[in-house]
């Protein structure tokens, strides 16, 4: 285990400064006295693309690839043409750093707000394909703006890019108690890209005999995520139907201000990065209404990342009491702060 | 309105026969002595397909376009590879047929079970596109089956394609007393195909002065869907995320058992098509499990197309007044006699 962090932070957008205060908060408190923290704060998102028309320069990509790992916090604002940040930095960055395995928990912690009846124990992962399917960009239009246009969106899996992160899953599915696997695609329909997709989960399940194996289309899997969640554990699946579903899980599961997320790239050629589910949030920048808790969750996945899993168990157990003693709305900086008191104490 | 109605009927497979039967019952009920009501049943499915390997032979495909409507009941079965059925029976009649508007609504009756507390209102319809998007089957796969493969699906949108369907729900969303449409895309992502929804979305409004108007990526759809499903009216969407949005209003709206859809073609070109929402249940068909109240509510969306609107009403307050006042558990013979009573009473 490295005893120093060197990390690179982009809190980007909107609310993104906010949580990214609160969840380096977290981390100084949690970090044991010996581990240097070196943070690198870097400035993109929508007021430099307004005021240089960069989204990520090349020599910032450079750079960012010298850290240990990225802690981001939001991409978005509406004074930007949709797609321009979403493509030109996160995205970009995404696919840069091959952040092949898009991790994703879900977890009704106490005391939270689900909009389901009957609070069913939910705990699974998603493990969401991050460098191919329809997010390639793949795709363009032809006679734009007029009356014949035609746009297309190619989805691009290869063999390469569905076993790597299958496997992944597989590898997750078996160090859990439960040991089960659901593939979500829509192969009855997608028929090529489905194929590729069953066939690979099929064959590389052959090496695991101890991890049970479903299959469900998207479609349906949406049905049991709202009538069903506890019958899931690791799910694997493609890059945009795991947008769509973990959003989803998110909601059933006490709201997106709760959902962490990792962008991670297992070999390690590239630094990992880390990042709330939620959007940047215009609405609420600057009220200090923005729950900073997916944040740190989503620092707790770093730190597990890292090899510091014991600071990372910390800090799930700090959220995971906090949230069944809090009582009143909090600030975003009272939420922070009250974490950060629970992991140091 | 035609005094006589010409139905080309399509049990399909696993629950689909048993439904269907439902359905038919209640429209027999229900249409007044003077219309003449002709059945054909036309033999398609996986059975069909293992005795022949055919799925929808073109002699066929030339007879169902005489008829004025199609009831279909589901199709697919375990024994069938994914995406035969689909692709070459269920996808060809909505190709084929020109069902650009594909019409699923949603609505929380009365005494029926939803995972959601707190028993929210919804009654929204969801336009989904029924002839583009990633459902073109476009697309293929290279070095299939070896660790080099590339398997692509691509999503095809055209301004014609698109014009139209969002026409048709600009023109529902005026007809409705709240009147609210949302576009559903994911134009922050997929750029080149959001571009053209959001500015044909954007172009068509400007004639609707009355509509008022809302666009939402899919993924945030989906958390509002569970958290606040009473914020909808008229929802109009691609292919692919009406096809995971419509299971999902189903799963909050009493479940698949109620949801019902047609693929309408406007122009009258071609026969539309009505069918249940869900699939062919094959683990419970032939145990009289099967709840036909969804192919019955698919037959008032077709009488309601076919000008029947008395009729149409009819069966949908049937519906409504019969799951008020159920007790207990029913079979689907029973369940279709009860509606058959109702609407005919
Ligand atoms: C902002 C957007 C590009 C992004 C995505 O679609 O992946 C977001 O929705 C997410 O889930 O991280
Ligand atoms: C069976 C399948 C091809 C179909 C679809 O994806 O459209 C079904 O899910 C539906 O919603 O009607």
């Amino acid at each position: 285990m490295s005893r120093s962090i060197d990390l690179a932070v982009i809190p980007g957008d909107g609310i993104g400064r906010e949580v990214v205060a609160q969840g380096l908060k977290v981390l100084s408190a949690v970090l044991p006295q010996d581990v240097k923290l070196q943070t690198h704060e870097y400035d993109l998102g929508a007021k430099r693309w307004h005021a240089t028309g960069e989204t990520l320069p090349d020599a910032e990509l450079e750079r960012l690839k010298g850290h240990d790992a990225i802690l981001l916090g939001a991409i978005g604002d509406p004074s930007v043409p949709s797609g321009v940040l979403e493509r030109g930095l996160l995205l970009k960055l995404r696919f840069a750093f091959d952040h092949y395995v898009n991790l994703r928990p879900s977890r009704l912690f106490p005391n939270t707000a689900t909009p389901l009846a009957g609070r069913p124990d939910v705990d699974f992962v998603v493990v969401r394909e991050g460098t191919e399917g329809p997010y390639t960009g793949n795709g363009g239009s032809l006679r734009t703006g007029t009356p014949a246009e035609v746009a297309t969106e190619v989805s691009v899996n290869t063999a390469y890019g569905v076993e790597r992160v299958v496997r992944d899953a597989y590898e997750r599915a078996k160090a859990r108690p439960r040991r089960k696997l659901t593939l979500v695609h829509k192969n009855n329909v997608l028929v090529h890209a489905g194929h590729l997709w069953k066939s690979i989960f099929d064959r590389v399940g052959e090496e695991y005999p101890e991890v049970t194996t479903d299959y469900l289309h998207v479609d349906a899997a949406t049905i049991f995520f709202v009538t069903q969640p506890e019958r899931f554990d690791v799910i694997v699946t493609d890059n945009l139907f795991g947008d769509i579903l973990t959003d989803l899980a998110a909601a059933v599961t006490g709201g997106i201000g709760l959902a962490a997320s990792g962008n991670i790239n297992p070999t390690g050629a590239f630094p990992s990065m880390f990042e709330p589910v939620h959007g940047s949030a215009p609405d609420i920048a600057g009220t200090g209404k923005a729950d900073p808790t997916a944040t740190v969750l989503s620092v707790a996945l770093m730190l597990r990342h890292l090899g510091f899993e014991a600071e990372a168990a910390r800090i799930e157990d700090a959220v995971s009491a906090d949230l069944a003693e809090r009582s009143g709305a909090r600030t975003t900086d009272e939420i922070g702060d009250a974490l950060a008191v629970r992991v140091a104490g």
